[in-house]
C-alpha cells in the first residue's frame, strides 16, 4: 500500500521497574514524582480534563465541560468567540437572537421553541436552517418541510439541517414507507418484525444484499428450522422452494440464484454420497521437490447485513479464535498435522463476519475453488440434533460464522464502529475448540490385523500343544489330567502373547514407516477412538506375557540341583565308607561352585539398565519421541515456538517397541559376539570351574528331563595347594592331559539329559530326607540334631550313588550318550523315551542356561517391552515408565535371587551363609 | 456497553476435509461441485460481480460497473430510474438537461461545464447546489461562492455542496490561511514544513492536541535530537526551555504545561538517582491471604494526532506484539516471573498509539500514579547512543510507541481508517523481543559467598595439612619432598572441592528456600549474566572433586593385599617344610576369600542406579523441575497452555544437588540401619567369611599402614567336610568354642595396623619375586616357569613369615594392640610412631573399606552429584544427566573392578580366571 522506510520498531524497549523494596518508609518519602489519577468523568461540571497534566483544569468564565470532557464549550445561551489563543471566550447572545447556532459560534433567533441547549427545535420531519446558500448566517432560522413525493425524493438528513435524497430502495411514488412496507433498521429485525419484514422485503425487491442478509441470520440461528415456525431458516427455505422453477446457479442445484447456498439437500444419505464419493482433486505429498502440504482455503467473507466484503485466504488466525503465536496457527492448515486448541473466549468481537468456505484447487489462471461442507453440531431439524446422530442423518450446511455478538443485543448500535473503542466484549468462560483432524476408513486394516492375530493364534495353539506334549513326556507322565490342561493354558498365554506383541509391534511400526516416511500420502492415521483396539492388544499382550514370565519363574525357583563331588580322599583311592576318614575331603570346592551358580542365577544376555538409559536417551534426549507426534514431520528437533500436535498412541508404542527391541538386540549381539569371546563369559567360566574344581552339577528341570554339566577334573585330585592347582592348569593349558568331556577323547561337558524313571525313582528316594527338610522345619528344636545328620547322610549318599550312575555302577540305571536330532531340537521334543537306559544328549550350546535369567533373554526382553510401553501408553511419560521398569527389574531380580539362593541352599544343602 | 444474552459460539464447527486421495482420475468425474474463481476485478466494464453465485454478471442496458465491481450504475448522462425489483433502469438525460444530479436519480442543467463523469462542474472554492432548500431539484445547478468573512466564516464541505464553519482554529477575520500561517495535513508535516510550521502553530496556539501531536514525532524519532539541527526533539526542547519560567505541571519539573512529559532531565547521573532512590512504594506478596503479584499499569494512550484517547491498563496484549495466548501473556505482569517472548513481526498494525506509562498504586478513591521512566536504547543525543552506554549516561525518558507506520509514508492516507481494510503491512522480517526482568543488587550476596569461600579456604588449607603430615607417617618417610608438595595439592584439591561445593549447593538452597518460599518479596532472582560466577565455582568443584576421585582410585587399584592360609595339614601337625606332604592343604579357600574380596571391591553404600532414578523420577515426573523456573509459583505442575518462563541455573543447580544429596543420604540411612542389619551387610559377610574359612587378611595401603582382618579359625581347621564344617558352625553358634578375636577372649577381628620399618623391610624382601612377576614379564618363556616356582615359594615364605609374625614369634618384629584414641580417630592421624614394635589398633568400624568404594561413599557421591549438575548446567536436559551419570558410573566401576582384579591377583598370586 505505502512504500517508503520500514516502519522503524522500539527495540529493547525495556521498562524500568528497579523496585527497592525491603525497606520502604511511608509513601511521602517519594511523593515527588506520584500524581493523583484523574479520569475525564471526574472532572466537575466546571472543568475540562487537561490531556497534558492529566489533571482537571477550570474552564474559562461562562463556560462548561464539552460531553467528551477534553475541552470546554460555552454555557447554554452564549456564543463562542475565537481568540488569538487555543481557548475561547464565551458572550452572552442578545435577547432578540436568544438562541445559538448549532456550530455554537453564532447567536440567531428562532421561529418557534429553544431547546435545553439553548439550540432552535424545528417539528418532527422538518429540517433547521441557519445559513443561506453562501453560508452567511440568517437572523432568524428556518424550519423546513422535504419534499417527499417524485422526482425529488428528499427528507432530512441524520443531522435534521438538510434535505437529502431518502434510500434507493423507495421506489414508490414517495418517500413515505406505506403499507405493506415498515422501515427497519437491520438489527432490530431479528427481534421485532422478522417474519413480517422479510416476506415483503425480500420477494418484493429480492435485494442481493437483503438475500445474503437473511442467509446470514439463518446463519446465526445454527441453520435450524422446523417445518411449524417461521423463523429465519425457515423463510430462506419457503424463498429457497419459490426459486425451484429458475435454474440454479453455477450448475449447484443447491445454490439458487439471487439466494446464498446454506444447505446441502434433505435426503437421507446425502452426507455420506457428498464427503466419500468425489475425491477432492489434489494429491499431497509430505517430502519430495513436489512438496505439497498446505491446505489453500479460500473464503468469500460477508458482514451480517449481507455485504460481500472479500475474497479471504484462511489461513493462520483466520477462523481460529484460540490466540496463539502466528507460527502455531499456520500448523492447522498443514495437511496431516493433527491440531487442536483450546481456550476460554476471552477476547472482544466485532460483530460477526460470515464465511463461505472453499478449497482452492489453485491451477493457474484457470484457477478453480471446491465448496467444503460444514457440519453444524447444534443445528435442529424439528427439534431434533440431526447433525449429532450418525453420519447417515446427517444435514451437511455451508456459511459459518465464529462469534455471536448480536443476537444477544436489543439496541441497533452506531453502523460504524470505531477501530478501537466500539469492540465489543463479554467477560464469561465459554470454551472454544478449533481442531483439525484426519480420518481414514480403518475397516481394511482393522480386517488384516485380526485376521492376522486369527491364523497366528491358530499357529500358537499347535505351538502349545506341542510344548505341553514334550512337557508331559519329561515329567514321564502319561494322564491327560486338570494340571495338564492348566500347563497347555499357560504354554498358550506365553505363545498368544508373543502373536499379540509380533502384531501390535508389526501394527506400529508399520503405521510409524507408512505414515512418517510416505512421500505422496496415502495412509492417515487412526484417531484416537480408533486407537482403542490396538490398546486392548497391547493389554492382551502384557498380561499374558506376565502370565508366562511368573510361570517360567516359578519353575526356575523349584529346580533339582546337586552338585556331585568327584574327589576322592588322598590316603585310600578305594571306594566305601570314608566318613571317619583322618583326612576329609574339602567342602570348599563345592561351596565354591555353589556361589558362583547362586552368582550367575540372575545376569542376562543384555545390561538391563544399561538398555533403558539408552532408550531413554534416544527418546528424550535425542528425540525420538517427537516421531510419535500426529503430523508427517520427522525432524527430531522441534523448536519450542512450533505447534506441537498431542501423540498418537499407536505411533508411540511403534516407536518404543521397536527401539526397546533394536537396542536389546544390539546389545545381544554385542555380549555374544564381543564381550563373552574377550571380556568374559560367565556361563563358559562357571563350565570350567566345574571342571577344575572336580564336581558336577546335575539339574533336573523336570521330573525325568534336566541338565548335567561334566565337571571331573582331568587331573584325579583338585583339592590341593596353590602350586600343584597352578601345575595342574598349566599341564592342561599345553594339552598334556586326557580332555575333559564326559566321554574319552571328547570335550563335551555340557548335556541335556533324560532319565528313567528307575533312576528317578532312586534319587527321590535317597533325596526324602533332604526334602524333608523343607517341609515345615526347626518345629521341635531337638528333631533337629537329628535330621541334620540324616540329610548329611542323604548327601553323601547321594554324592555316592550320582556318581556311581555316571560311572555307569548301575547296569539298570545305565545311560547313553547321543545327539539330539535337528528336528528334536526345532520343536523342543525328545522322540526317544529313556524306557531301558537313560539318554545323555551331547548339549555344546549350554542349554541349562535354561533355568537362569540367562537362557530366556527373549521372554524377559519382550515383558520389560510391555512393561515399558504399558506404563507409558497410561501415563505418557518415558521417563516414568522408565523408572518403572527398573523397579520391576530390580523388584524380580531380588525375588528371583532369594528365592533362588534358597532353593540352591536346600537343593545342595550348602550352607545360605556360603552363597554370598 | 450491551446487556442481553451471551454470545452463542458454534461449537465443534468441525471443517470435514473427508479426503481420498488414493486413486483420483481426471478432475473432470467430480467437475459436479467445482467452482470457478472470480473476484469483482475479473469482471468486464459491462458486468458487475454477483455477490450470491460469485461470478460475474452482465449489467442491464446503459449501464456499467460500480466503482466497487457489486453492481451496476448508469451509464455518464443517464439517469437512474428506480424499478419495483432492486434493479434500476437508465434514461438518457435530454438535451436540456444534459447533466446528471449527483446522487444520479435526476437530470439538470448546468451553469458551466460538465466533468467527465457527466455531472456539473463548478470553479474552485465553490459549491454545487442541484436541489432547494426543500429538496425539490432545481431547473439548473447553480454554483455558490462561500462567505468567508466574520462573521460566517465558511468554507465548502469535503463533499463540495454546502458552506460550513470552517476550522476552529481558524480564528481571525477570514478562514483564508494568510501568511505566516500555512494550512497542512497532519500526516505530511514531517515531510514538507516541520520546522517552519511549528514555530507558528505552537507558539501563537499553544493548541493543546498540537503540542502533543509534536511530542508525538519527537517520540517516533526515538526521543533523539542534536544541539545543531532543528527536528521534532530540537523544536520541542526549545518550546520547553521557552515554558521554563511557568510552573511545572503536578510539580513535577521536567513536565511543563500544555506539553507532554518526554524527557527526564539531562544532568549527567539523573538516571541513577531517578532509578534507584526511591523505592517503588507498594509491597509485593507472593503468597497468603495478602497475595499480590500483579503489576498494575496504566497507560495515558494519544494517537499520532495527539488526542487523548483513553486511559487504559497495561496488561495481556497492550505493549507485546507477539502473539501468544491471553494467559501467557498475562504471565508477563505477574510479578517475579523471568517473561521473554520473541517473535517475527508479521501483523498488520494501524496507525501508532502512544503511551505514556505509569504504575497504578491503587489505594481506593485517593487513586496514586508512579510515572515509569523508559529507556530507549536507540535515543541519540549528538549522533551519540547514550543508553547504550553505563548507566551514569542514560538518559531517561517517557512516552513510548510500538510500531512506527507512519514515518515512512509519503502521501497522508485517508483520516477515516476502516477497520477491517486500512491496516497496514510491511512483509519484511523484524524480530521484536518482549521481556521483563527483575534485576536486584547481587553484590552483597556476591561478597558474603566471597567471603565463605575465603573462610572455608584457609580451613581447607589446615585440613589438608594434617592429611599430609598424617600421610607422610604413614609412609614413613620424613624428607619434604616434590612429591609431599604434589600429594598436598591432591589433598588440597578435595578439601576445596568440598568447598566450593558446600558453598554452591548452599547458595542453590538458599535461592530456591528465600526466592520461591517467600511471602513478602524481599530477594530476587539474579539475572542470567549475574550468574556466570556460580557456574565458575561449580565448574571448580566438578574438576577438583574429579582430581581426588582419581587420586583415590588410583590408590585405590594399587594397595597391597596378602592372603594368610593359617590351615595346617592334618597329618603332621609340626612346622616346617611341607612341600611334598601326601595330603597338602586345599587352596580353595584362599580362593573362595579372593573371590569375594574382589566382589565387593565396588559395592556401595548405596544403590547408584537407584539414585539416578529416583531423582529422575522426581525431577521430571512429579515435575520438580518446575520449581526451578523463574516465576515464583511453588506449584509442581505447570498447564502447557500456561507461561514457561526460563530456567534459572542456580535455581537448577540447587535443585538437583539438594535431591541428590537428600536421596542419597535416605538411602544410605536405608542401607546401614536397616538392609545391613536385616537383609545382607556384605563388609561383615567377608569378615565372617574370614574367620570361617581359616585365613587372615593383611591390606597395606601405605607403605607402613594398613589393615588387618584376623580370620584364624576357632576350630583349629577349616580345610574338612560339609559334615564337619556344619558341626563347627554349629557349635560356634552356641558359642560352644573360644571367640573369633585376635586377643584371647576379644571379639575383635579387624585391626589397623602402624607397622615399623624392619617388619615392612622384611616383608618387601620375601615380596620380591612377586613383584618381579608384574614386570615386563613373559619375555623370555623360558624363564617364567622359573619365575612361577620362585613367586610360588615366595607365596609360602610370605604366608609363613606373616604367621609367625601375628603369632609373636619374631622378637624383633613384635606387635602390640591398642585401642585408638578419639583424638586420633577424629583427625585421622596416628600419634604414636611404630618404632619398636608395630601397633594394632582395634578397629571396630570395619575401616579397612577404605580400599574400597564402600568407604568412600561420601566423595562418590558429591562426585556424581557435580557430575550429574555440570551436565545439566551444560545441556539443560536432566534425563541427559541421567544417561551420562550412570554411563559415568559403569565405566568407573568397570575400571575399577578390572584393573582392581589384576591388582588383587598380583599381589595375592590367585589365579585372574578364579576370580569371577
Amino acid at each position: 500500500m505505502a512504500t517508503g522506510t520500514l516502519p522503524s520498531v522500539v527495540n529493547r524497549c525495556r521498562t524500568f521497574l528497579t523496585l527497592f523494596l525491603l525497606i520502604y518508609p511511608s509513601p511521602s518519602h517519594c511523593q515527588q514524582f506520584i500524581i493523583p489519577f484523574k479520569e475525564p468523568k471526574d472532572c466537575g461540571v466546571e472543568e475540562f480534563f487537561d490531556i497534558s497534566s492529566l489533571s482537571c483544569v477550570k474552564c474559562g468564565s461562562n463556560q462548561r465541560r464539552s460531553p467528551t470532557g477534553l475541552s470546554c464549550i460555552c454555557q447554554t445561551g452564549y456564543q463562542a468567540l475565537p481568540t488569538d489563543k487555543s481557548s475561547i471566550n464565551c458572550q452572552k447572545c442578545s435577547t432578540d437572537k436568544p438562541a445559538v447556532t448549532s456550530d455554537g459560534f453564532g447567536c440567531i433567533s428562532c421561529p418557534g421553541s429553544l431547546s435545553d441547549e439553548g439550540k432552535c427545535r424545528c417539528p418532527q420531519g422538518n429540517i433547521l436552517v441557519e445559513r443561506d446558500v453562501n453560508g452567511n448566517y440568517l437572523d432568524e432560522a428556518k424550519c423546513v418541510a422535504c419534499n417527499g413525493s417524485r422526482p425529488a425524493l428528499s427528507v432530512p438528513n441524520s443531522s435534521g439541517d438538510r434535505c437529502e435524497r431518502c434510500q434507493a430502495s423507495f421506489t414508490n411514488t414517495s418517500c413515505v414507507c406505506s403499507p405493506p412496507n415498515v422501515q427497519v433498521s437491520l438489527v432490530s429485525i431479528r427481534i421485532i418484525h422478522r417474519c413480517f419484514v422479510f416476506v415483503v422485503c425480500i420477494q418484493v425487491f429480492s435485494n442481493l444484499t437483503a438475500c445474503q442478509a437473511l442467509g446470514n441470520m439463518c446463519v446465526m440461528n445454527m441453520h435450524s428450522f422446523s417445518a411449524m415456525s417461521t423463523d429465519a431458516c425457515g423463510l430462506f427455505n419457503t424463498i429457497f422452494r419459490s426459486r425451484a422453477a429458475l435454474s440454479s446457479t453455477q450448475d449447484i442445484s443447491y445454490w439458487r440464484v439471487n439466494l446464498p447456498w446454506l444447505y446441502y439437500g434433505d435426503e437421507p444419505g446425502l452426507a455420506i454420497r457428498v464427503l466419500q464419493t468425489n475425491p477432492v482433486p489434489i494429491g499431497f505429498s509430505f517430502r519430495g521437490k513436489n512438496k505439497n502440504t498446505e491446505i489453500k482455503l479460500i473464503a468469500a467473507v460477508y458482514n451480517v447485513r449481507g455485504e460481500f466484503l472479500r475474497w479471504q485466504k484462511i489461513r493462520g488466525r483466520s477462523l481460529q479464535l484460540c490466540p496463539d503465536t502466528a507460527k502455531r496457527q499456520e500448523a492447522a492448515f498443514s495437511f496431516g498435522t493433527a491440531y487442536r486448541e483450546i481456550s476460554e473466549l476471552l477476547e472482544m468481537y466485532p460483530e460477526p463476519l460470515f464465511y463461505d468456505v472453499f478449497m482452492d484447487l489453485g491451477d493457474g489462471d484457470n484457477r478453480k475453488l471446491l465448496p467444503l461442507p460444514t457440519l453444524v453440531s447444534n443445528q435442529q431439524y424439528n427439534g431434533k440434533f440431526i447433525n449429532q446422530e450418525s453420519m447417515k442423518n446427517w444435514y451437511l450446511s455451508r456459511r459459518m460464522f465464529l462469534v455471536d455478538t448480536l443476537s444477544g443485543r436489543e439496541k441497533p448500535t452506531q453502523p460504524k464502529i470505531p477501530l478501537s473503542t466500539a469492540l465489543f466484549v463479554h467477560k464469561t468462560s465459554i470454551i472454544t475448540t478449533f481442531a483439525v483432524e484426519y480420518e481414514m476408513d480403518q475397516n481394511e486394516a482393522r480386517m488384516k490385523t485380526d485376521t492376522a492375530l486369527g491364523v497366528m493364534g491358530g499357529v500358537a495353539v499347535l505351538c502349545s500343544l506341542l510344548k505341553t506334549v514334550s512337557w508331559k513326556r519329561r515329567i514321564a507322565s502319561p494322564l491327560i489330567d486338570a494340571k495338564t490342561m492348566f500347563t497347555f493354558l499357560l504354554f498358550y498365554a506365553g505363545d498368544l502373547a508373543n502373536v499379540f506383541f509380533v502384531v501390535t509391534v508389526g501394527t506400529g511400526l508399520y503405521w510409524l514407516i507408512f505414515y512418517k516416511a510416505q512421500q505422496f500420502v496415502y495412509v492417515l492415521l487412526p484417531l484416537p477412538a480408533q486407537e482403542e483396539q490396538f490398546v486392548t492388544y497391547i493389554g492382551c499382550a502384557f498380561a499374558l506375557k506376565a502370565v508366562q514370565f511368573l510361570h517360567k519363574l516359578t519353575l526356575q525357583l523349584s529346580v533339582d540341583v546337586f552338585l556331585i563331588d568327584w574327589e576322592r580322599p588322598r590316603n585310600k583311592a578305594t571306594t566305601g565308607e570314608m566318613k571317619h576318614d583322618p583326612s576329609p575331603v574339602s567342602i570348599w570346592r563345592t561351596y565354591f561352585v555353589a556361589n558362583e551358580w547362586n552368582e550367575i542365577q540372575t545376569i542376562r544376555k543384555i545390561s538391563p539398565t544399561f538398555q533403558i538409559m539408552a532408550v531413554l536417551f534416544f527418546l528424550e534426549v535425542l528425540g525420538f519421541s517427537n516421531l510419535a507426534l500426529r503430523d508427517p514431520l520427522t525432524t527430531l528437533e522441534r523448536s519450542p515456538q512450533a505447534y506441537t500436535p498431542s501423540y498418537s498412541l499407536i505411533l508411540r508404542y511403534g516407536l518404543a517397541a521397536t527401539l526397546w527391541l533394536c537396542i536389546g538386540f544390539l546389545q545381544v549381539i554385542f555380549f555374544t559376539v564381543f564381550y563373552e569371546c574377550f571380556v568374559e563369559d560367565k556361563i563358559r567360566q562357571f563350565v570350567d570351574l566345574c571342571s577344575v574344581s572336580n564336581i558336577s552339577v546335575l539339574l533336573l528341570s523336570h521330573r525325568c528331563f534336566g541338565y548335567y554339566i561334566h565337571g571331573r577334573s582331568v587331573h584325579g585330585h583338585a583339592d590341593t595347594n596353590m602350586e600343584e592347582m597352578n601345575n595342574n592348569l598349566k599341564r592342561e593349558g599345553e594339552s598334556l592331559v586326557a580332555q575333559r568331556g564326559l566321554l574319552p577323547n571328547t570335550d563335551i561337558q555340557t548335556f541335556q539329559v533324560s532319565i528313567n524313571n528307575r533312576l528317578r525313582s532312586q534319587y527321590e528316594r535317597i533325596r526324602e530326607p533332604l526334602s524333608r527338610r523343607n517341609r515345615p522345619s526347626r518345629l521341635i528344636d531337638a528333631s533337629s540334631a537329628n535330621q541334620f545328620e540324616q540329610s548329611t547322610r542323604a548327601y553323601n549318599t547321594m554324592n555316592h550313588f550320582l556318581r556311581s550312575v555316571i560311572d555307569h555302577v548301575y547296569p539298570d540305571m545305565d545311560y547313553i550318550v547321543r545327539d539330539k536330532l535337528m528336528f528334536e531340537r526345532v520343536i523342543g521334543m525328545e522322540f526317544l523315551e529313556p524306557n531301558e537306559k537313560s539318554i545323555f544328549y551331547n548339549d555344546d550350546a549350554h542349554s541349562f542356561s535354561n533355568v537362569l535369567f540367562y537362557g530366556n533373554e527373549v521372554t524377559l526382553l519382550i515383558f520389560d517391552t510391555l512393561f515399558f510401553c504399558v506404563v507409558d501408553l497410561g501415563s505418557q511419560s518415558f521417563v516414568l515408565a522408565a523408572v518403572l521398569t527398573y523397579l520391576q527389574q530390580m523388584i524380580f531380580r531380588l525375588i528371583r535371587h532369594s528365592l533362588g539362593r534358597r532353593n540352591l541352599s536346600n537343593k545342595t544343602l550348602v550352607d545360605e551363609r556360603f552363597l554370598i
